[in-house]
């Protein structure tokens, strides 16, 4: 039997479109279950700060559709030491604060993590990134706003590409993880897709521009910025190097990626983890994250959450795929 | 061991947007692995005008993202016939055809269902329907668009209602199933959904109405098209009778739902589909359609596809979503 | 020389997409003049309400990219009655409010008209509807965001028309004026463009669409809500009637027309026009509307902006325009 | 009294949106005017290849609401000797081209000013340039749409900076003119714009940045790729050592300016120059550019369109109001 009476909600990190349509949900549900609900301004630094505001119905009308955060976010050094975390707890019990809902990625879950062992004070997390790069469910909140970003700018690139035969390079973002670059890739038609997951480098992608078909009016190859085959300028380079005739060019599309009115689907998403968050801290759930596989709501423990393996995102059937697609 | 030569490709029904981006990958797939590929023009009808062309590469370069079928579709009843099947089975041996591959919904499917069964005929099916009502995949190419075509639309008449403080009803496609109605509506935040599947009325739509948040400046109503409830000229007359300070407006979307560029999604999945139809047929697959399942291939006899139900997508816990967010 | 220390502003009438934009202009550059501005809600019903709010920068900020309009609109039967206005007049005198930008419509011009001359009251207007049928500026605020919105929309309609071979007749606001269907056909291709000013009638229409080429898949014909021909389905039933083998399809695009992100253009615009008309004010001017023409700003009294005369907007050359590119 | 039969159009230097507009609306005018017409592929480059394709009315069907261009761009260093004009007035006469419609911008009447004048040929100009650096139209084809992508780009960045308290430095194209960042800066409210023509170095921005208002959580400047400032990355660079507490992110937004469906302003503009450049050269009008100023028709000499002077386009007037509406 649950005792939480005010549900504190926090984002942090980098932001993600979605994370107000999920600040929405654990609002609505909340009041749905009779309990207060309070906003954590600028993620742990409000924690720290007490930077607390009571939020009801109305204070998360009309954010659905809005990319960004409401209630901000910010990196925090200072959750990362005891004192922070000490002077944290302090403030939650002092609003009478019972349990913490967090949207973030990794960085969150492990501050999250520690803080919930550490006081034994309930905690669930809503996966919110733009790069999917998190295990315990099928898509983060935020990716697939990310990828139709990614589509649309590359789809411009793709007209002016055309008009000229031009070879683009376009680096999209994903630190530690290629698959904003992957299904971003299939789906702007690329010719190659440079990913760290996938091992080709530049040697390899050379040999498929030299064999593959030469009727082709226009190339695009998408490059993940922690591809470690060296991100969009150095892969122009070499290509620059082995290919003079080509008339080659370089698009960063950076951070109109984190931005932007959530897709549908991140909505829905958004939504219905946010109502799952908030009724499984009512069942005694802590320590986890909330995600969704194979369409059913699943709880996986913070530290199984973070360890940045996507085998199971990135196959070999997908790589298959972006080869026999560029034919 | 396959002896497919010459794969056949048609859309036909409804167009969906994502179906050029499953023709694309169909020839692609075709010539990985060197076969042949015919387009059949409108559908069945093309294959009983024998109205044929041959595709290459190139053929379909640059249609990824074109909403619409390059392949054109059309009903065609004389397909419905014995007479008019077997003129179909006559030009495709003619032309050297060995197999096809139908782009469409349940009209599609079962066309091809008898076709196959009849002639002996390898077919396999893709689901290309912006309804979603089909039995053998999580999603239909085409609805993940549509859904975003209506969130968008929707967001722009919420700028509008909440500036007036008006109450809209919004009605979408969905003849014989509410999923977009359902996903949509989740998606823009509406205040009350209407769908076949749930048997709300307008009693306890009013109801609702009557006992939900006050300080709401505007309220939107989704209902889809088959909807019992009439449709939302039928909703908007009982409510203005039952309020008669509501300032209540009427929108039917209709058409721009069926088209504009796809989703990254409906692209990924379109071109993950076309590639495992070819390959499908290669390995002896017929008379099934080809989905997607908690990420998996999956191949579903045509004749299980086209129940309509869909007791799986429209669950219990969708409607509570519903009513919980709308608090 | 002027003693205005505190400008009232509000939006009234039909709400257009830039109404916000016009809004943050008008208070930035009350601030930037050192004057103070006040929110009146719900248009001049708020003026009888004395619903008042004080504004700073921060209250307009980030709302230049919203649609709608923060200050919400209404209509309001009361001040157009003496005793209405009185009230009105009185509230803004209790407040300290000395002049007032409104920002709408005839209907809103002509209550200023009314209202500035009876309590020699200081009020400049802003044009923001997205119909453009006042004299005096070139472009209405929301006018712009209003045709790429119904562009958009036609261009979806487009592909699956294309898919298809249909007709689709398409209404688009415009009560009275053809102004949005005027541009808004030529930017999507119409074949036929149905305007009030034109005088096509469907016996001309028909003449076209047997006269016109014959290898166009798809047919578009635009018709404004207000053209004498009677409407997307009465034109319908007439085409329908007379094309027996044609597949005909309507579309009302509806409400979505008013809402959105406002364009580029009309974000400049609305800026623009909001800046001149506080220094309008401070300058004396009064009971006339800004406005844009050759790109000069431009201040015309009330009473001439109201006349309905599109006779410049709309000439014969432009009409001649639509049937050559109809080719 | 004219005896052109056959116009032949090209497009060249950069493309941009609504080339394709443009090329329909030639080809239709000269439908309509019972005259042949031909494209020439890749610009100027086609006229010496001879490369050369018949068009008609299907032709262009469907291509308005595309970005890029079907007849493809380059540039050509041969076109700039004289032996290669001479290959190309060959070709034409050769082809019976009589006159031409050249759409590009100021490279491409440089080089239609000489060929004209050298062979007394038929010559008209359409301009076509994002950056809209030309005199002798208010607006270049491809402009609009290039600021509504920029304003579209920088919403989402809005989004990402507004969550993050960030400082974001925003690089658009504009490699000898403002003109994109002057009015997509004020469409998106950004803080500060850095343009050539405005002179204002980063001492000024500092100074700015240190007396604006204190409560903005987020700041958006945006620099012209040609600002003497020195680009996005040395404007940061600068920002970063003076303000080491603000945290500052840098965006080239790139190449996705150039693409993308045309607004409808550059649609309807692209169709009506097109059709007035037909009815020229049929009035006998040569080696002029056609624009539209002050909503009129106008032909300007193409000496006198390239002087890159935009006196009249950025204004004190316009900086000021930048400077106003950061308030």
């Amino acid at each position: 039997m649950s005792t939480i009476k005010n549900i504190g909600i926090l984002t942090s990190g980098g932001d993600s479109p979605g994370m107000n349509a999920a600040i929405r949900a654990v609002v609505r549900a909340s009041l749905y279950h009779n309990l207060k609900v309070t906003g954590v301004l600028r993620g742990y630094e409000g924690l720290i700060q007490a930077d607390f505001i009571p939020m009801d119905g109305k204070s998360v009308a009309n954010i659905i559709q809005r990319g960004g955060t409401i209630l901000k976010t910010a990196r925090c050094d200072t959750f990362r030491t005891k004192e922070g975390r000490e002077l944290a707890h302090k403030n939650l019990l002092e609003s009478e604060i019972d349990a913490l809902v967090v949207i973030g990625g990794d960085g969150t879950f492990t501050g999250a993590d520690v803080f919930s062992r550490e006081f034994n004070f309930p905690v669930i997390g809503l996966p919110g990134t733009i790069d999917n790069d998190l295990v315990g469910t099928d898509f983060a909140i935020g990716y697939d706003t990310a990828i139709n970003t990614v589509v649309n700018a590359v789809d411009k690139i793709r007209d002016t590409a055309e008009s000229h035969d031009r070879l683009f390079i376009v680096e999209v973002m994903g630190r530690d993880s290629g698959l904003i670059a992957l299904r971003s890739g299939i789906g702007v038609g690329a010719e190659a897709i440079l990913i760290p997951e996938a091992k080709v480098g530049v040697p390899e992608l050379i040999h498929r521009l030299e064999t593959g078909r030469k009727d082709k009016a226009s190339k695009i190859i998408i490059v993940a910025e922690g591809d470690e085959a060296g991100g969009a300028y150095v892969v122009g380079e070499a290509l620059k190097e082995k290919f003079p005739k080509y008339d080659i060019r370089i698009s960063v599309l950076g951070h109109i990626q984190r931005g932007g009115k959530p897709s549908c689907m991140d909505r829905v998403l958004a939504s219905r983890l946010g109502v799952a968050a908030v009724e499984g801290l009512l069942e005694g759930k802590t320590d986890v994250m909330v995600g969704q596989i194979n369409k059913e709501i699943v709880f996986t423990p913070f530290s199984q959450t973070i360890k940045h393996i996507d085998a199971e995102k990135i196959t070999p059937a997908w790589l298959r795929l972006v080869e026999i697609l560029s034919m």
